[in-house]
């Protein structure tokens, strides 16, 4: 049984954080490491009620303190009952989006107070922090382009302005400086072929034990 | 225009909160005070669809931070959506449970450090405490036995094992007696006639500027 390895995604929407995911995965697998694939907020059937909730157009009206409470209650459930369960079990768990993205959206982008996002996501996750981070950064303009292109509806944090995504990126940008041993930046322009050469090159360190 | 106020009620299911809450609202109308009427967990549309996931019976893996926070995310939203607004036009504002009841059950009953729910609802609420408290005190049988009569589906926080609610009680009593220039602890066993008299002969006091 090899070691649990916990491995988060974050970026904007649009930079390709579930196509990379679907390719690690298969890559994994076929290295014969057992991995599993949640995404935030949701990822448990409590979650899912949640970000429901989180991403309704319905709701303009949330408080900063609710968003903030609720990403975290989320994010909670998602942790002691999924992520540690299958950390324990010695499985690799992938994750799309994790804390990262809560300082980088209520912190930077909606401008609340960084230490204050950051402990109350300490406590939610009883402190469980990700082995690597890959964080796919992408110009606003391109970001909101693809999402264009995609089509359907925007739900509730896609419609905020582009200066809360720049915010938002720079808040990304900084967590990554902030802890390289962790992070590992990607250019999210390039190809998805050229972006996973980079993180399979990455990974095999990472899981070879 | 008169000086807003906040009032609270805490106490176990079957206690008569509920009751209280509608003989006080009309009361006060009476005297020509303006009052409204919230409950947790609600009170909003964002916090009614959160009260959703806290009561439903398929959710019996919710875990404790889980809990603590979507109480917190409902409540954030109930403060600065409706109880701030109505204090500061100077509103009576009458509360069916608020920050006590979380110490109470997820502290007292579920044995959740008392410090960690008392942080993270002091944040949640921006720090907005009660002007009055009146804990309906009931013994725990007493309060079964009232909700058995009452029939109907038992919600999450009903199906609870006795010891807990007996710890949920003491947990109550505990807060009155930590907070005596706040709390007013009533005895639920009396007539609803009797209740009323006690609570509005202090009531009164409280609104008259």
């Amino acid at each position: 049984m090899g070691k649990g390895r916990f491995i988060t995604f974050e970026g904007p929407e649009g930079a390709g954080k579930t196509t990379q995911i679907r390719l690690l995965e298969d890559y994994l697998r076929l290295k014969g490491k057992e991995c599993i694939t949640v995404r935030e907020p949701g990822g448990t059937p409590i979650g899912d009620g949640i970000r429901q909730i989180l991403l309704s157009t319905e709701f303009s009206d949330m408080r900063p303190r609710t968003e903030i409470l609720l990403y975290a209650a989320s994010r909670a459930q998602l942790v002691d009952q999924v992520i540690r369960p299958a950390l324990e079990q010695g499985k690799i768990v992938l994750c799309d989006r994790y804390v990262d993205s809560s300082i980088a959206y209520q912190g930077y982008g909606a401008q609340w107070d960084l230490q204050e996002v950051i402990q109350i996501n300490e406590w939610a996750t009883g402190g469980l922090k990700p082995d690597r981070t890959y964080l796919l950064d992408l110009p606003v303009e391109m970001s909101q382009s693809r999402m264009k292109n995609r089509g359907g509806k925007k739900d509730r944090m896609e419609l905020k302005e582009k200066l809360f995504h720049e915010r938002v990126r720079e808040g990304f940008l900084s967590l990554a400086q902030s802890a390289p041993e962790r992070y590992r930046k990607l250019d999210a322009c390039l190809s998805k072929e050229e972006i996973f050469g980079q993180l399979a090159e990455d990974i095999l360190n990472l899981v070879k034990d």
